[in-house]
């Protein structure tokens, strides 16, 4: 076999056979295939796509190419949740404990946030003490005793992601959907868990612009998953403009507390309680009304924060942050942004927000970026609310004196005002089963 | 400018710039873009082609990544040939003298032979002596002496095609009408010649495979020389055969030679003479028909042959050989092959032939293969060609002994028998000023 006939025949618009797709994937995580030949290759592909067969053998080869993680250890049904990333979202620190408090068992592995985009790793970091590196036995002692986990990747998972993932940030090939959907879903597949609810996210602050573009990738990744014998449910999600009040490390965990103590009854509560409610669909076989209940009364009742209390103390975090959030550091510049224009605010640039927030040191432009943790946005106006010149629309958490004003300038360019008021967009757009 | 902004533009089909082709040949040429990065862009061009501009401009950059020969010291209109590459393709040793007898300035550098088809470098040296790397001053005194000199490429010509084709090589992407436009014309303009005549060869043994294709490149190429000031012609011709009755290096020294002694009056012969013509045309402003008349003089009067000798001589190599060509060293094993079925030869794969011509010693599968010059095909019988049972169609020229049966096996794999003649096909398919 050789990688040249591969990219020959992908090129050609053929469809590639398992045994090419293992061969390039194996020898590409092993070095033996250059650069150059991958990229041709991912080119290709973003041309000519992939049919089903293809995309499936592309992905379970992906997750195979490494490290996959045991969960059968854990006692009960284990489900994940995945994000195809937006800004301010913190459904994770929401749904987890939710799902926790109602008998399903969440071992989820996360990211770090890089670009525009946060990461729930670097969001339960900002609670002290915090720890995101367990071993695998711990990791599964956690869930078992407490429901939950959220860990950082451990061990080498989907090394073929990472390697494909590199070329293809540097050639321009990441915007295709059979790379995106394998991509997700290799590492979701190797990360063990038997149910998977995936959360798309379309609009100005998502990866898809589209609601078209998301439903071709929801499609795409629910079939790989269901190939790979999982549960598989994707939601199609708003994330036209950011997502619940804060942006920003402690003030999104912030946040979360603020929902799962039942105060907070907007769209990022809605998304979390139906996310939940479809993980919950796997565990109990019971109605999605019935889910949606119970989720809701998990919130209610006080269980779900407590779940989040007990993971926080079993990863080493100070759980009295978790009931007091007072006791979180606050960042030295809190500098409140002001309405020029009385109007409706009519569009909200997400990216942009997300942007703003890496600017006040909230995230991170490079890998090797450090994070203020305290820093990030608190959102007192959003899309659809009216607001009178003057106004308060925004405080901007910072610890870097010298960006305020630029910071300012850049979140009021995000704001589109005007004397309309927008239509409602609903923050469920499509479930995809 | 970033090489990622170059990739994506042309991934989405959008025109480069002057400006964005001029960065990426220039950093590519210097080594400092990745070959990822060029394989991508290679991909994205296969899929997307260039605009004429985009087309010209990527040529000139090329053409201007390195050295340039420089003719000016040429008294004279030089004039330059090139063909597509092709199986027994020894139209320069046949083309360059009729020119120069007739008062043109032949000043060629020329190429070695690679996979299925020969190099006139390469057959040049089986003129025991003969040198293929003389430097400038000595190349241009050669061809205001005797009006033509054949050399290797020699300086730093065009590095950008080089780096290009050694990623493209591996990466499937030869085969794009503008990449190869752009290799060939970027080596044409940087090797000085005042006027161009391009043979662009067509059928089983050329690179393009269909009438259409090769006149598309042809226009391209045509498009680009006269972009560039110079005097341009393209013929497309039939290599659906191998063309003449030699292939191999010293045999088909010998079969030039024939055609210079006005022996030979075959297909090989009416298309040198209207290469010849062509070129001739840009040197006199004749008509095509008088210049037709001039080339053919050449030959009947000796005077091309003449060319032929003095250029040997001067460039060092045993002039005795082109008077009498019995004098060059013979193969030890002259093995004739017989057909086993009466009938015509109703079609010939000429790349396989040429691959036969491989296995015999007479070209190089890698660039670092050592030639046998002695060793090639005699081809007895032709497409058209009525053959009885038993009759020997070919004589096969090797000092292998092992692979004779091997050869004589695959040289018959080559011939398609029929009961039906077939139509008989043109050498000359189109000319394109």
């Amino acid at each position: 076999m050789r990688m040249y006939d591969i990219i020959q025949k992908k090129k050609e618009n053929k469809a590639l056979t398992k045994e090419e797709i293992r061969y390039f994937v194996d020898m590409f995580t092993q070095g033996k295939i250059e650069n150059c030949k991958a990229s041709a290759l991912m080119m290709a592909i973003w041309f000519n796509g992939m049919n089903d067969y293809e995309l499936n053998e592309l992905t379970f080869a992906m997750a195979q190419s490494g490290d996959t993680v045991d969960l059968s250890g854990i006692d009960g049904f284990t489900v994940d949740k995945h994000s195809t990333g937006g800004v301010g979202d913190k459904t994770t620190l929401i749904v987890a404990p939710i799902v926790a408090a109602c008998g399903g068992k969440v071992a989820k592995m996360s990211g770090r946030g890089l670009g525009h985009t946060g990461g729930t790793v670097d969001k339960l970091e900002s609670i002290e003490g915090f720890s995101t590196s367990l071993d695998t036995e711990k990791f599964i002692e956690c869930v078992n005793k407490t429901g939950l986990s959220v860990i950082g990747q451990t061990g080498n998972l989907t090394p073929a992601d990472k390697k494909m993932y590199a070329i293809r940030d540097i050639t321009a090939t990441v915007d295709s959907i059979p790379l995106i959907a394998s991509s997700i879903m290799s590492k979701k597949l190797a990360a063990g868990s038997k149910g998977i609810v995936l959360d798309v996210k379309t609009g100005s602050g998502a990866f898809m612009k589209t609601v078209e573009q998301s439903e071709i990738l929801a499609e795409k990744m629910v079939s790989i998953g269901k190939a790979a014998g999982r549960k598989m449910t994707a939601l199609i999600t708003d994330m036209d403009s950011p997502l619940g009040k804060a942006v920003g490390n402690s003030l999104e965990v912030i946040e979360a507390v603020e929902v799962l103590r039942d105060r907070q009854h907007d769209e990022l509560y809605e998304l979390c309680i139906t996310l939940a409610a479809n993980m919950l669909m796997f565990v109990h076989k019971e109605s999605f009304e019935n889910c949606i209940e119970m989720a809701k009364k998990a919130v209610t009742d006080g269980k779900a924060l407590k779940k989040l209390r007990e993971m926080v103390a079993f990863q080493g975090g100070r759980a009295e942050l978790i009931d007091d959030t007072s006791l979180f550091r606050k960042a030295e510049y809190i500098i409140p942004v002001k309405c020029e224009k009385a109007g409706y605010i009519y569009h909200m640039d997400a990216e942009k927000i997300g942007k703003v927030s890496v600017l006040l040191g909230a995230g991170r432009e490079r890998k090797e970026d450090i994070i203020d943790h305290s820093a990030g946005i608190i959102l007192c106006k959003k899309t659809g609310d009216q607001i009178t010149e003057g106004e308060t629309i925004a405080y901007l958490h910072t610890n870097n004196e010298t960006i305020t004003a630029q910071a300012s300038e850049m979140y009021k360019e995000c704001l589109e005002i005007s004397d309309k008021k927008p239509e409602k967009r609903n923050i469920i757009i499509k479930t995809i089963r």
